[in-house]
């Protein structure tokens, strides 16, 4: 491993010292721990001649004018509850790490302050208040913690970009376990997938497990299971989709009684929003025909359909032809996860990559990263750098 | 509706507003309410010339002797929460009915104070001390709360039944829907069906639910999910068994993340034994072969392996004979929830019928029976008691 990847490696391995859970990694939004790690980043930051700042919500801020127009590289300091060393962190500081090498370019890092969502329940409060979408209400229910922290929100105005700025930049472990099943250090993001989130809810009747014959039943959970398995076998016919049945709420939940109602979380992705809506549409029907074959009622609700959200074509083909150039295969893929560059995309032209996750394990403090596919995103980092400027 | 089946199911509802909490009925072991269940059916109980005691462990006793040996008529009069008026309480009102009737036999009415095991955990703590069998540790258990309501636990030996106590006979509503898809309003208990209960793992691996292609999971709840249609598929094809998945714990339960560890409860019951442990055996090795198939681990605990328990061949028979000559089908059933005849059967020879429960319902405000059910039963009890005295 190169002296650099190390160096990169050991910074995020301190930052994730800096915690309100001792023992485990736990950084929320505008949490103590926070402050810590703004005085540790914001040095090094000084320390290559960048303005270092913190903004109204409380993203960090180092920016050093050069050549050309101003490149944004950025990713997130919160952390999700027991996480990891890489997740978000790691861009940052390979940011920090490509504006002292490319000394000549006009380069801002920022540190957002909020990506995860766990404090307050919204997520990406530092991208949002950056493009200036963040909502009055979400500033509302922030405000306490901003003021906490010493910040103004009554400054929010000046979180948002320069209007000198061109382009925006994601370095992100992948968290998933595609790079490593194809040998690959790196992959070039090509789109935010799409993602729709449904409850779907089967009504039986709730009886006595011992007293009521298998064919009176109207079981909620049978019901329910036999759709789940269905899901997986809609979800491994279409490819690139993902369906995850991930949480389950039964009542009355008791071992002797026959469940009489089941509501099932149902969360699928795509990067193309019509193979996505498709594949919610044949889930639905597909609950509904169980439910009725089964005398059990089904009703679902869907609180989210999020399209998905492209990275610009024009700073992807650039990240892919700096990769080739470093010498690594091109793959493109799409992130299942949502990232700050999908808050940024649509403000500023934005491209990502994301680095290898070793066993495809996140939001876990056994989430790592391979020295040498640090190595490969800063260089890949530094020629896409002379390609765009 | 005769008069005094009227009366009786008035006298239920009347008891079912002896409770804990108001506006339902909840009424657990020795709670203040059941010092009016005593008052109210000690009363009835005197008035009829029963001499009238509460045991060491809080059992109603009305016993007046007469020709013939004692036959005991007994069921609980204690309550799940918010319960309905008829769950045992009906079979100790038809049992006082009977001994009205029946003056000239020798009989012994109990109110069991435990069968529901809601309070401490444990069931039948009433009939377990009839019968002598109740265990120290949850006499130690009960020991407050039987001294609370004015009881001396040292007297636990003079709960014991009386050695010249020929039978018992309990009358219970079936809690479940079979009489009444059969159009009968009784049934004949021929053996209260063994009971397993198990808790069956599949570990898979927690992913993130965006980021984990579908052929890359191992998903322990769709592994699960495959399991519980099976356990429906083999309970459907076995007579008279059923297989109850009635609880599932999901780790970690999240939208976003491909559930890693669920655990499901399996109930079996059957009135064969061997029938009932020839399926659990089965239903373990379709888990297995499922998980296996998946990458999945399953693994499985056996808390609880009940043998059926036979009710007296000679009594049933008499029982069937009363309900034939009285003029209604006889139908012989297992039951297949626990009742207190299964505690007493091993020690005094028992029977116990089954009064149709409409639309199948129990352990709910909306547990009902019909007046004409009371009084076909209270006439099978006289034609039983001449039969056996």
């Amino acid at each position: 491993m190169s002296n650099r990847a190390q160096r990169l490696i050991d910074c995020c391995r301190t930052l994730a010292a800096f915690t309100e859970e001792p023992g485990r990694t736990t950084r929320t939004f505008l949490s103590p721990p926070m402050v810590d790690v703004h005085r540790h980043l914001g040095s090094l930051m000084s320390s290559i001649g960048m303005h270092v700042t913190v903004d109204a919500v409380g993203n960090l801020r180092g920016v050093r004018m050069g050549e050309g127009p101003r490149l944004i590289i950025g990713s997130h300091l919160d952390t999700v509850p027991n996480a990891g060393a890489f997740d978000g962190v790691l861009g940052v500081v390979i940011g920090i790490a490509l504006a002292e090498t490319a000394s000549r370019h006009s380069i801002e890092v920022i540190g957002f302050s909020e990506e995860e969502g766990v404090r307050l329940g919204v997520p990406f409060i530092g991208s949002r208040a950056l493009v200036g979408t963040l909502d009055a209400a979400t500033l509302a229910l922030a405000e306490p913690y901003i003021r906490q922290f010493g910040l103004n929100p009554e400054n929010i105005a000046e979180a948002h970009f320069a209007p000198e700025t061109a382009a925006y930049l994601e370095f992100h472990i992948e968290q998933g376990p595609v790079l490593e099943s194809l040998h690959l250090p790196l992959g070039v993001v090509d789109a935010i997938a799409g993602q729709s989130r449904l409850e779907v809810t089967f009504e039986g009747q709730a009886n006595h497990a011992g007293t009521t014959p298998m064919p009176l039943r109207r079981d909620a959970l049978v019901a329910a299971a036999q759709w789940i398995v269905r899901v997986e076998q809609l979800a491994l016919a279409h490819d690139l989709l993902v369906a995850t049945t991930g949480r389950v709420q039964i009542e009355p939940n008791a071992t002797n009684v026959v469940p009489g109602r089941v509501t099932v979380s149902l969360d699928v992705r795509h990067r193309c929003d019509e193979n996505r809506q498709a594949a919610v549409r044949q889930l639905i029907a597909a609950a509904s025909k169980i439910a009725s074959r089964r005398g059990v009622k089904m009703h679902h609700q869907q609180p989210l359909d999020q399209p998905a959200v492209p990275m610009n074509v024009g700073l992807r083909e650039h990240l892919a032809t700096a990769v080739k150039s470093a010498g690594y295969p091109v793959h493109y893929m799409s992130s299942g996860a949502g990232h700050d560059a999908m808050i940024v995309a649509p403000h500023i032209p934005s491209a990502m990559l994301f680095l290898r996750s070793p066993g495809g394990i996140s939001h876990s403090p056994d989430e790592d990263v391979l020295g040498e596919d640090v190595e490969a995103a800063i260089t890949v980092g530094e020629r896409f750098l002379c390609l765009t400027s």
